[in-house]
């Protein structure tokens, strides 16, 4: 087994569960899932596609929580334990500079911590989708920055720290709709606000990703690089298939793949990922790690209805990871 | 709690189910659900979309029973308490007058009372959908009239009474297939034959039906307008998804909507409703209503496979429709 | 040679030039076509499927002027002889009454003779297409009454007088697009307000008009039944071709086809008719005719951009469309 | 009940339940389904559309074992009682004379004993779906020959011996995508290397086929014609629905349908049909027949993920089919 | 310059015109063009895509005569000198084999002489495009012999002698309608009944042919391989441009591209090629070849309306194909 | 007529010609139109999207030529006069810096003469269409330098001076393909590498650009405002028509529109913009402006073929834009 190390703080409280015994894969679920079912409260219609890190020794995020108009909208939510998690019954508020639009939805959230702040990142509705970008101290008050990239693009996720002193974005160039295409890229920028040398990442390779992939929860230092998860679609003969696998990026130009995980991860097949408002999906939005114990635990999203939890450990997984790698 | 009324008879029979325990929403499932399973005969496929009305003191209907061909075919049923249904085997035979033709397809019939006997309206496959219209006195003999609208149209509902002299029927016009759009019209006519006069009443607003909208059951005359449910249809990234909602129409001049409840008051959510012919389907085509008591209760489609039952009281629901009115 | 005749007035003055030596076709183009150029007024782009008649012994008519903003709108317009036009500069203007919905836009006219008055029928912009109906007695001033029919519809074509005490229509059901469907059906009215009845004429049976198929100009009442030229749409490899034929149709029930022209009459093959805003187009809308001569003329849009003019003989017509009837 | 008998060899130990109580279909599925789960190893992500076979006196076959690349790759697999079934964990490895391009991706396979060997057919990756033909013995060592048709294609099924002096392939012409339409033809050969004289045998007819269809298992013989099992999808407003369904077959010239059962037999109802990687799907692949009591035990793929089994019995199934032939 | 020569006959009265004054390219077009022109009988619509052939001493061909019904149907015609041409006014009528079904359409004719008569090849309607096959000693009596291949398929085309000991036939499989994508094949036939062995030659590659490609004329033996001229199909940002090319086979293996001309050869750029039924169409489908002198003299459709010509040295095409090939 | 002047430079050797007796609009065609015809050399195809400045006293450009592979490349030319081009015959072979990746293709080209050089932007082929940039001082030496924009992009038009202290661009956001959207945005830049502070500028709005819009030629400062010409898209019943029209923008907040003129300046209307590779089309890409007399001349690309010239006075056009502005 790889002597691969996890590159940050240790998390003493991750929520964790012990891999199930005969488990041979090197990822497996939390027995108690969802771990957040759809309605919190009861114009709340799903919670998924959530993003929960650590905060002040508990935990805290960033939730997509459609209501029940089916407005795609963003709350705060706490937790003690990362499993038994309390959203707030009202939207997340924008404090909003001038010129900075007003959003017409948001979805899909990230939150990272760089430098002194907790940044938010989301599929920010402004003439179609476009990349959000907002700040909190506290998960109380929120102010949103210039939109980072123009429209349309989804999956904008901060990596946690400057490399080569410039802030990095994946993003997921799109279209107004839900077109069968997408691939990852990297941008830069010195401010935050300007955004440039843009680098190609990757795009579909196997089939389980073969329509459209994009990033996932906020990328994890090790040793060894940065650790991505990454959803992929794949289209069936009758509708899509949303399932996630894992890359290793290279520390210094992450826009170089050095393994990348040929099979998936996790595939849609329980009941509460089979079923619901889109069936057949997982769609990973955030990982807590603990760099003392190498343990990775991961929330998706399920059937874009509730939210799932998942554990690996990293050097289980990078071994798998490099094994299956083309 | 308002003070508004149901106009019209008393049912104290009603088919009802008290409102479970911490339901904070105006409106619940029965606890039986489905209320009718998909083959109450080996060769009928699916039963929903279902036209059930007061008859001689117990209950009778019109259902679509898509048969083990896959045709769509209306039977009649009939049942003592409104829960316990016994669907005809044979469909319905038309009496069809000279000129009227033979009905390619009949499917999501409603059942209106007017006047001196039962209306039936559905979609008629006649070189596309249209509205078919017909009569019965007794769910045993049922005869045919001219169709009502030229094609491509779906959901006609009729009004259980002439308004300002003259008979009212939503429509929603279509084309030859599921595209999609869809927006609810009401035309008006003095004989039932002859339509003009339309009037636009709504199309899709919120997200959850932000794809297409149709009239559901024959509305319910209340002291505060017409109360009338309507199906929406939301398009995910992968597929439909059919709820349901509520609006209240102008007394005089139906097509002038008073309230429109901004959040769906239905969605699929049970098994019954994310699994079946067509997943994700939350279809409603008739209420029954108590005068008395102001409790109303609805039979849906679910999944286009069986048929569910929900319940609310009029008060309630209207508050709930006015406060989360635009 | 047959003997039918044309039902109606003597238009000794209907403008006419002799077929040409060695044509063998019952239908020929004016030799200065096009007859109405593409811009009689700086503002506006192209005058095309027009709707010209006779007029106090001289011809006027409804143009479909659309404008240099591309917005589509109707113009009258007076000729002394039919081929040197005056397009007014400014639009029609109509006279609404209460509850009547101002046009969103107005396109492809008819104008036909009924009873004291010259009636409008086009295609009326309102929540979509619909067939938009309206009046004058001296194309100054205009009336609009109540929209015919529900939207989706276009190609509404009256009837110049009742048949069996009812007013009749032709109409092609659509949708909100181009999609590539389209038959035609008459449908019947005691008063112009209400219309029931609908009636199924005919879909699209041969190769030059197998997308879809419309009604042209105004039906001309003949001795053996009503003669309909018809509009028919191809559908090549690369793109839509527009030609017309014509079918006699039965003169008590004008939904049964007695005859119909198997080629079509006119394609497009001169330069001003295979380019300009909509290539490949021959689109009639308006026939004169002189029941003292049985001369027919015909205007037509060519390209969506200008206006053809062809002329036949009525008994010419008539055997070639007997001779190549299915 | 009729006097039909299968033509062909005696299996004793054919995989059986009898039929439950009260069942008035002629079809019924086992009780444990699905007979083949999901993942048998690891890296299978699904095994269905199966092709099992007597062999020596026990069961083996050729599966469609989706990997958790999402590959379509074919294992072989050994079952003592047609029940259990040991799945090889590696692939197929086709043994590849000259010139035969290397497959892309093998899925649906058909397993067919015909004269002296097993000759597996299957949907073959080559410039698009082609049916690629190879042969085993012993399903240890496979060997591939020429494709049997030019792209594109899918569903080719061999019959079990020849008719007339000339091999028989099922097959239907397809494109390089799911496009919707799909007809049945026969192709003849009088080698297996060169194919022509096709006879077109059936398109879609019944609303539950009405998208397309496609031959099953190999057809079995029988005293009254060949009996085919065919799948069958019906679109409805949002997505596929995959059922199946039996027609008799001319024994000399099988192109010529004798009947065609106008209901489907077996549709999505179980759970494990209804969700899944393909959601309401039910395409049998195999059957296995015993001559000496009729009984016919078939293997279905559900919901392209598991493997579930359907029994019945020839003459009861036979009389079915005529009565509710067209 | 190339010392290729065409192996085959002479030809001394080929049609030919001299390469213009200042002509770099290997080949240009008839000065008189269209050699043929749209009607050449009242219920022509359009003479294209001709397969012209030399015959005793003079020409003859097979001529895709769209009527003015728009069905594409076949005509015979004659030629003193090849430019001059009298199309029949009657279509083919072909004797039929017993099973042979009656064609639904024909269209894009080829013409090729092999051992003792004349072959056509065309695309033929049976449920759906498929390679009809037929032959005539006169152009006067024909036969139609089976179809070659199943459906779906287009541009059939033969060799004009066995290649190691079999009959070779170039098609590009399809579908159902105009899809946008197509390659080029070789099948094999010991007895043009069976066919097998399919070989790919080549799809597309260069963006003037990149959505889809055909083979055009019958393919020219010369010493250094086989010269064919294939169309191909770029789709603009608003429609498709047919342009042709050319690219020399392998004689012994001709699924073996020796050289492909990365440049067109000819393109729409006359008024003629331009506009019409299909505007910016240029495909060839007929060539004659000279071996004495190296000329090649290839008729092509314009616009799917008129036929054109154009005319090259066999050894500077060879040149310009050799020097621009990848 | 107003005051309004060009900010700018004089240009007496501006291509000029006078404006026609009797032309009412504010713009007219070169009566030598296509000024540059579509192929000045063998292997070019067309010639036309083309980027004219002037240059040393004469005038220099970058043009989009298409060669006769198809390939969208581009090739620098130069003109004594502006009307009579030397096209040179090789491509464009860009410099290019460490990490700025090959373009895939290039077309559409601005030329922008900033600071101390003239900068290029074209549509660049980058894993899709971006907006490439690069730099020139003589039209001999190219060097390309990052990307601008992440993919899907085109039209990207630089501002010709820094605004507030920072470079402006023009871009419309788009697809892979040719997706029917597109609106015009302005991105904010302090080195011309990080790109940021995206203003949305607007979108279609007119019939005659209601399906996307674009930038044009690079804005010209006048004393009222920002002048930009900018192509829109109408889609008829059966294709796109590209014609073009004029905004004038804040002086200071350019993405503010002053005034919009609501007709169209210029649509297809002459032969050579009518037919070509793609008909019906008129796209203005570079602009030439003489501050001593307000002559402004604008070249556009016609039907994608060739290359027209326009004329205008910029106060007659402001003037025509006022009084036209919604």
């Amino acid at each position: 087994m790889s002597s691969i190390r996890i590159v940050g703080h240790s998390l003493p409280n991750i929520p964790w569960q012990d891999k199930p015994a005969g488990e041979v894969l090197p990822i497996w679920r939390y027995s108690q899932n969802p771990v957040i079912p759809r309605s919190p409260h009861p114009h709340i219609n799903s919670v998924f596609n959530s993003a929960a890190v650590a905060h002040e020794g508990k935990f805290a995020g960033v939730f997509r929580c459609d209501n029940t108009r089916r407005q795609m909208v963003l709350h705060a939510g706490f937790s003690e334990d990362g499993l038994d998690w309390k959203i707030n019954p009202e939207t997340i508020q924008w404090n909003l500079p001038e010129d900075v639009p007003v959003p017409e939805y948001c979805y899909d959230p990230r939150v990272c911590w760089i430098d002194d702040r907790y940044y938010v990142t989301w599929c920010n509705g402004w003439h179609g989708p476009t990349i959000g970008l907002g700040y909190t101290y506290d998960f109380k008050t929120f102010t949103m920055v210039e939109n980072a990239l123009l429209p349309y693009n989804r999956n904008g996720v901060l990596f946690p720290r400057k490399v080569n002193g410039r802030y990095l974005l994946f993003s997921r160039p799109s279209d107004t709709g839900h077109t069968a295409f997408g691939d990852i890229y990297i941008s830069q920028s010195e401010d935050l606000v300007y955004w440039g040398r843009h680098r190609y990442v990757m795009g579909p390779k196997e089939p389980w990703e073969s329509t459209k992939i994009g990033a996932g929860p906020v990328p994890i230092e090790t040793t060894e690089g940065w650790l991505l998860f990454h959803h992929g679609v794949l289209t069936s003969c009758n509708g899509y298939v949303y399932s996630f696998g894992a890359v290793m990026l290279d520390l210094e130009k992450p826009w170089i793949v050095r393994y990348r995980c040929r099979p998936y991860l996790i595939n849609p097949r329980e009941l509460y990922e089979l079923t619901g408002d889109v069936p057949n999906v997982c769609f990973p939005c955030a990982s807590l790690a603990d760099a003392d114990t190498g343990r990775i635990t991961t929330y998706y999203g399920a059937a874009d209805t509730v939210t799932g939890l998942v554990f690996t450990q990293v050097n289980e997984l990078y071994d798998y990871l490099r094994k299956h790698s083309a």
